[in-house]
């Protein structure tokens, strides 16, 4: 806003503004270790100065550290630093007249344009003026240095004013006079898994060997090095907690069970004879108790897997929440407690939780501590099932007090919502987030969308994980596309983002039969028990397995923001390229399951280039040339192209 | 940034931006009296709850008012407030879950749904609740009307419960439980001579009657009905005052004036023997002094004219403030005050001021009154002369603390530089700004310069004067194009921006011999005394009050930030339009100086529509079909069309 009053004190030098930033510093910007801060400032000051424009940069347990940024054009000044340690990093920029740069500058024009022997005398001598004030800011030998050079200026050494070694020290120890620095701004930095990883969702207790029984977090854990041979880094289970009896949903989500039935694991209950009174923190004695859930995250740990829980708060009506607080829940006016409803439709098997209760701060402090709990005993990815219907203000506060103690958790969203919502959680602490990939089917859907998330400022904050399924959704295109589908997407949800997950089993199995009315599997393992063959030749493992392997040995790979698409001549056909140091992948893929698809794809090459592409998918190498390239893609023998450029 | 303690108080709702702002708030938004100030939110709550949401607002010497904000899209509320006042108006956006809509919405489905008469009777009591709340709000009779209807609910009136009525009064005295309010943002309001003028620059030494005398602002006077005439708003003099006679400059520039050379305006100078010490404040007396200026003033305000003065901060050697202020100007190591360099040259007419002087609180105060000075003589119009080579600072707090006190005034800067400082300027306070209009002469040119300029958020706060020449710049264009090129160029600046102006007199009269070695005019006016014939036939003064007439006469020409584009297929001729309420214009021009150029108009007209096109420049009618139309002008009878469209 203008200044009203003199200023107390004032400096030539502004910084217009500084790159990135969320909202102008209202959040941070999110990065990982291994990754580098790429700052940009726009920096001004009046008439023709040069400008001494440094980045400063401090993890939160560490020292201010800083480098130059360099002058690109039009006033934007440019560099970066290393993300090496979990946690926040704060940058600024400062910036300040180098007076000696600007004087030397001169001094070079007017030895060269010949001025006076007078004149020239003149402006060594406030050139000196500078290389003292310098040696005030030095010492030992650069402190000699200077003073030594400055006599030479005084004696009227034409020489010492062109020297650049002398120009050198000035700037090093410039007493910055007027420098202007920014207001800070912080980088979040989460571990390299929440921007390059391979998720895997399946039931534990779909596992038992015996047909007929509930599995355990045993039987489960038997699976795990299949799981990593696959190339999988995270297993997802559903909730693991005891499930509420009362209003327990039977088969395909019909109103009652049948005696027997398991029921949904997201209707968390109470006490199921396991000395534990049940609710978020309790693992169901079928699944094996605590304690099998202990050796699963030991069996999972020693595979170098990370378990992922799902955190869904709401409550069974026999969740010990429920007799312990009936303060934590909205009561109706007759003392009832409100099950949730969108009228005219009830979910009595469902309480949703009162965050703005009276005993709020106890209620958030509990919830908080389900977190910790699971923290505690190992976890430390979570997904967390629809965050947008719990207040905002939790989650900052929740997810950032977490996170202050344990910046390696990485909290996945569930929020299928509108825009601004999915942002703003992602802004406040999701590190990871579900996102609409599952329907963007077409080319020209899958684009836009790819480059709304990966090429917009979008990417500085949101890291999409791209799911082509999950238990509540079986996709038009999966259910009809079969086994060339399930190879499309998930080529697309493995290479365009470099975080996805699938929900396991029914994937591998193209097991895609849907529900009569809904787009959602039939036979819902949410609410039965299902067997899987885990050694089927036909099914998707060894498909799963090469495209892991090529995501994990091709660096470009590992990233989201790196995303370039690229012109095919065929509306069926997209492709898309990422680039990591010379590490340079391109991706064809037919998004016709039914029919070969051809077409010639463009890519960045000058006409004469010749180069090899080598498709690490199908392990074919053609020679292409110039910037326009043949492509075919068969459905049935080879849905994607998955190539890597290789050059001389 | 995430929180990291429990918070003391907190809402569901999260209003994540509002628009417009600049640079987040950093800097106000700018409009002129009688605009609207149209603001967008995006809000967001938790879950599915019903949003009020609205926009408040208050000039700084008025009460608040409030406007409700519309949902349009995907959590985005939008509305407006007039603008009715010069000076600032502050503006926030407030947000609050509608309990009682919300419950109302989901009492509706209920009702419909089939719920029991209990349950009925249940959700009619929470209803009952939301009413009372709201009663003690309210007075009179609408309180009693809400007791009265809450009543009705707890006897499980269920007509009531639909009624809008009451939803009407519950919303009305809403106790906004939970509210949330966005920063203050502000908007500038300028007069609307800012956003809408046409100026005319003239050097009054060139008026008088008899060849070879030195004009008067009394000859310059005879001349303002004239400029009326021609549509003219503002007449803007380069400086008035003594001119410097140390280094005085000769006839185009030359180092040296010969006796009796009247030197360049922007030197000034001291004491002429008017009795005044000279500088900023006096007058040259050649001129007629100040009282001269005060006639001048005061029949430009009969004829409805404004006078803008030139404001150079910089002086010659025998300018007052060399003997009275010498530390306000940097010295040499001998003691000699430096003169302006750019080494090797040596500019030894013009001393810079240092704003960085020791004794900076005085000198900036100084520079202020000469401000002051001019517009205690009725002066409300300023143009700048390089305010990018003096500090920011200064410029902040010298039009901040103008324009305190005087909301009218109009600073136009002379920056010609890079964009960064060009907004800057714009940002802390200039509200007009020259551009690079003059050397944007192709139609890709044109069209990325104005979509830059009045299509981006750079509108909000950079208002461009389009020149298509000064003293200082005679293009190559208008050096070549002889006449066409001068209409050419005079419609594009006078309908692409909404504030335009010219160096009068050698436009008028296309006098255009450009100086051997710059891009600026022989014999320039600048350095010596011209005289031009005020009642040549031959020149454009009937052409430019005919466009001045026609600007005047339709108000979709007096706004900038409503110019879209149009496709022709000629790369010669370039399209656009601009719609205020029902008046549409579209502007064609052809951009050839030399030959007739014909091609197809695209507009965005239904296929079947059939509408006129009144061209009134040229005094045609034409009925238009569908979407494209064929357009052809001939740069020597015909160089522009000025349609304005015509419907039923």
């Amino acid at each position: 806003m203008p200044r009203l009053t003199l200023p107390r004190s004032w400096s030539r030098v502004v910084i217009c503004w500084v790159e990135p930033h969320v909202d102008g510093g209202a959040w941070p910007v999110k990065r990982t270790v291994g990754e580098q801060l790429d700052a940009v400032a726009g920096v001004i000051v009046d008439g023709h100065d040069t400008l001494s424009v440094e980045l400063r940069y401090r993890h939160e347990k560490g020292p201010v550290q800083a480098v130059p940024l360099r002058l690109r054009y039009n006033n934007e000044y440019e560099g970066g630093f290393p993300i090496e340690h979990l946690g926040t990093y704060t940058y600024t920029v400062q910036a300040w007249v180098d007076q000696f740069g600007t004087w030397q500058d001169a001094f070079q024009r007017r030895v060269k344009g010949g001025d006076t022997a007078y004149e020239i005398e003149s402006e060594l001598k406030d050139g000196a003026l500078l290389l003292r004030r310098a040696a005030e800011q030095a010492e030992g030998d650069d402190q000699a240095q200077l003073l030594a050079a400055a006599d030479r200026f005084d004696a009227g050494d034409v020489e010492a004013g062109l020297d650049p070694v002398v120009a050198q020290l000035a700037h090093q120890y410039d007493p910055r006079i007027g420098a202007v620095e920014s207001e800070p701004l912080e980088v979040v930095v989460d571990p390299e898994r929440a921007r390059f990883a391979a998720w895997y969702e399946f039931f534990p207790r779909s596992t038992a060997p015996v047909p007929g029984q509930h599995g355990t977090l045993d039987d489960a854990a038997r699976l795990l090095p299949r799981i990593k041979e696959m190339g999988y880094d995270i297993v997802y289970l559903p909730p693991i907690h005891p499930i509420g009896e009362a209003f327990r949903k039977g088969k395909d989500n019909r109103p009652t069970a049948e005696p027997g039935e398991p029921g949904s694991p997201w209707a968390i209950g109470g006490d199921r004879g396991d000395g534990t009174r049940g609710g978020h923190k309790a693992v169901h004695p079928e699944l094996g108790g605590p304690e099998a859930f202990d050796r699963f995250v030991a069996a999972a740990t020693e595979q170098g897997l990370q378990v992922a829980l799902d955190i869904a708060f709401q409550t069974s009506p026999d969740h010990p929440y429920i007799a312990d607080h009936p303060d934590w829940f909205k009561q109706r006016p007759d003392g009832t407690i409100r099950y949730a409803e969108n009228p005219p439709k009830k979910y009595q098997d469902v309480h949703p939780i009162d965050f703005e209760s009276g005993d709020w701060k106890a209620l958030w402090k509990e919830l908080r501590s389900v977190f910790e709990h699971w923290i505690d005993r190992g976890v430390t990815v979570f997904r967390v099932d629809n965050p947008h219907t719990k207040p905002l203000a939790f989650w900052a506060w929740c997810l950032g007090t977490l996170r202050a103690k344990h910046p390696e958790l990485i909290f996945l969203s569930e929020a299928f919502t509108k825009p601004k919502m999915m942002q703003t959680l992602a802004k406040l602490g999701f590190n990871n987030s579900y996102t609409y990939f599952a329907w963007r089917n077409t080319k020209e859907e899958l684009t836009s969308y790819g480059q709304e998330l990966f090429g917009t400022d979008v990417a500085e904050f949101f890291r999409p994980n791209f799911w082509p399924n999950t238990p509540d959704i079986l996709t038009e295109y999966l259910a009809k596309g079969g086994r060339p589908a399930h190879q499309v997407r998930f080529v697309l949800a493995a290479t365009m983002s470099s975080a996805y997950g699938i929900y396991g089993p029914p994937y591998e199995h193209v097991d895609n039969t849907q529900h009569p009315d809904r787009e959602e599997y039939a036979n819902n393992e949410k609410y039965e028990i299902r067997r899987w063959n885990w050694s089927d030749p036909s099914s998707l493992q060894g498909f799963m397995q090469r495209v892991n392997q090529i995501r994990k040995a091709n660096p470009a790979l590992h990233h989201m923001r790196n995303l370039t698409f690229h012109e095919v001549s065929n509306p069926q056909l997209i492709a898309y390229s990422k680039s990591w140091g010379d590490n340079h992948i391109v991706v064809v893929v037919n998004l016709d399951p039914q029919h070969r698809q051809s077409g010639w794809l463009a890519l960045p090459m000058p006409e004469g280039a010749s180069f090899r592409v080598h498709d690490l998918l199908n392990n074919e190498t053609y020679t292409w040339h110039g910037s326009h390239n043949y492509v075919e893609l068969d459905p049935y023998t080879k849905p994607a192209h998955l190539f890597r450029l290789e050059f001389g």
